[in-house]
């Protein structure tokens, strides 16, 4: 399986991986009951491997933001960015986290026609700016959030979730990693709800 | 439910159409189980409901091209143009269709990182040019299709698909058409398939 | 004659069209006092010839707007797109219907440049957002065209023209359809008119 | 007349220019039969109209191209700058220049679309880059333009034509320089032409 | 040394120019303490020389902005254009007469971030629109210009410094105008200052 | 001195910081005779400012590229993202570690000017494009970069360097990074070099 984890590198075999790379993607395996494509890859190059993840940590676990709002960030720049693994396998994610099974697709394909608070819809238009044109990025965007309520930990706290899906679509789309079956259906539900 | 269909339009009442108008919508309604709302959202404006169906109709019945191809065509562009109501119904035509599960999703984060041959992959590069920049379609554009094996009424046919899709999305997103529930979910089969 | 209306596809021979096909150019060409090339053009496909001049005739014919109002939006629309025919051909028609003779080489070259009410620029400048960036278009741009003074169906209206043409010119420009040259000098009247 | 010759700035009245101005500007009336407007609105300032003119008199008059290929770029960069004034001036001098009643139009809304030679097509898609992306012209741009029989003096005064023009389009267009109502109807011959 | 000025046309012989363009040459490397390679790069055609010189000397010396205030903008113009000869060599100018060792680099980077009066941030604001976008500068910016306190001559001329460097900015770049060695570390003085 | 390390985030007390943030930033004193701003910036969050500064030494230190492609690609895409403390700060590095003063200043301002090799420039023109466009980067830019001689680690560890910067490019904006005033002159050396 691992074999298609990405199609422009090689994905190297687990077991002459170091040690606590290995025992991470043991970890996620059993979290999630398959590995995602994503830890394999990154195995390409466990020191790449170790930050990357130590950073995404970092983003779902020492943050002010909630996991949802997290993800919503995520499948918003990544929809912006056009990165496959990172629409398809965060899709997944929020739709578990937010316990939506459209905001996904909607924040995927325009944040503007998603139902969303004007609280969030501010903190994604600003996602999407800083992803466009970083360099126009100034006091009036970030006095916007303030204005939607976002304090000064928030703001850092968004810029970076924004700022690191930048790297990983990046990644990502040169690797060719391809999403896991799994991720396309996780949490959609019935279409009863929205 | 039909007052949900469009955000920034009202919806007539069925009841109040003309009759043709009102007979394609309980045609359509039977067919696929419930009313996509794109049906009660043109019925705003009879005239334009026929017309813009019976380019539709022509679209997939008077046509060179494959269902799947026209299917794989609108969610394409229509990702470009990030019309929610399009890429959701439209992915939902295109699973189906295509009988490709995740087919939709990637055509509609980035088409150069979908399953495809190289035909249809010459072919949707033409459909994101003349989607993104119309004026820069030339003959180099055309030959690239005539390359890849496309005749001349099928580039006449693709080139129907893409611009009869950029109306739609622009009048789908001005009238906030809300996808049906049941978009979302149809055709997504388990997460077995590719 | 008809054989050079476009350059890409084969223009069908009118002894062998459908009658109402070949009925409705003979109207045309009567009223004109010559055949506007794009119905030989459309004429390549009945089916698509149908349901696109009905789709005019809707737009023009069971409108809100003043004619003339259409033309200036097709004209702009056309001019963002870089449709050649679209300019031309309907370049002639504004000059007729608004009665001024250089209103449409300004829509064409830059509507903030042109002489119009306010109203005009802020129906022109939804056309232009429109139609560049059709994503982008949400409650803000709507809400600008009411605070003009549209009502509920004058912006369906003004949509649907936008939408329309930016179907017309991708068609237009990959069959490289021809104006007429009767088109480039109609209604141009003397130097002295504004 | 001359008060209508720019909307920004004021006019001066030609009494009080410095005879050197004031001069030209009584030749240019003579040969022209009135007064381009541009002449007007660059004696705001006679140390800018003096460099301005002595430019476009070396373009002109100091030249390896033809004037009508003078007048074709700058057409073309004027439309690709949405200059109102420099599309309408220039579109005149072109079709007397060139004795093609069409072509000013052809280029001013889609080079790609006009009746043109190889070489001269090659010339304009040079213009067209080096209008929208100064800083992405190189060796390659460059090539081309020698590939297509062009001289290094013949490039060093395209590259002139293109880069005084945008010089020109930005001043016409902050100054709202009035075309000449003369400017629309000249040259356009009747409908016979091409 | 002034074979090298430039990379893509012949730079001719000082002693076979006309006089008045040798003298001139003189005369700047007189003051400069080295022959500045634009001087050398014009002399390819003395026409273009003159007027492009003389254009220079009206917008430093005929003007109502500080020297500062048109390096600022030919800075900022220039990074925007990628023109490397521009930005190095006025960043020198700049350097020196705004006695401001840090200010280039932060124009030529981005103006957003430079330390700047809330006037000048909008004369760069508007040097960057007019450079990136010249055909949507209309009303409100122009009226953005004067709430900052810009008269209507001091708005003209910084019109005019944005409109010659955007035809500086296009000849340097295809001719491949080299940056003197000098302008490089020119006024940088030490890193005490800001 | 700290304090102005950025100016729209707090800058914490280094006494109040977790031993190893602290100890980093006195081993980056010490090394650089001064703290670079971004280490004050970063303790911010000391969890990410370890994932970013383990990231950046696993960039430089476990590697296939020379220290200076890398500072030549951190150069370049920080232009391309108008970062004005990436530019100042890594311009200083790639000075120092390229042994060329002026080349961080020519990929700062256009890669397309500046002296490379041939293998160099497309590597840059890789980096260009995946900051700008990423969602278009595929099998042509990839095989671009093997046919210049890069092998799949130095693809993987030129992409890494692209994709870290364009986290930390958007950090830095947001953030509002002042570089340190060294920065702006080190390894400038003398005006003889190139």
């Amino acid at each position: 399986m691992s074999e298609e984890a990405m199609g422009r590198f090689p994905v190297p075999d687990r077991e002459e991986l170091p040690d606590d790379v290995r025992e991470r993607i043991e970890t996620e395996t059993e979290e999630a009951g398959f590995t995602p494509n994503v830890f394999d890859a990154f195995a390409y190059k466990p020191s790449h491997f170790r930050a990357f993840f130590d950073y995404h940590d970092a983003l779902t676990e020492d943050t002010t933001l909630e996991r949802e709002e997290v993800e919503m960030l995520v499948v918003t720049v990544s929809g912006i960015n056009d990165c496959l693994y990172c629409v398809v396998a965060h899709g997944a994610l929020l739709r578990i986290f937010a316990q939506a099974p459209k905001l996904a697709d909607q924040l995927a394909t325009n944040h503007r026609s998603a139902d969303l608070s004007d609280a969030h819809r501010t903190m994604l238009d600003f996602a999407v700016k800083l992803t466009d044109e970083p360099g126009r990025v100034g006091d009036a965007e970030v006095a916007a959030l303030r204005e939607a309520g976002f304090s000064t930990e928030e703001i850092w706290d968004i810029t970076s979730v924004v700022a690191v899906f930048n790297l990983s679509n990046r990644m990502a789309t040169v690797a060719d990693m391809r999403p896991n079956g799994e991720f396309y259906t996780i949490g959609r539900g019935g279409s009863d709800g929205e």
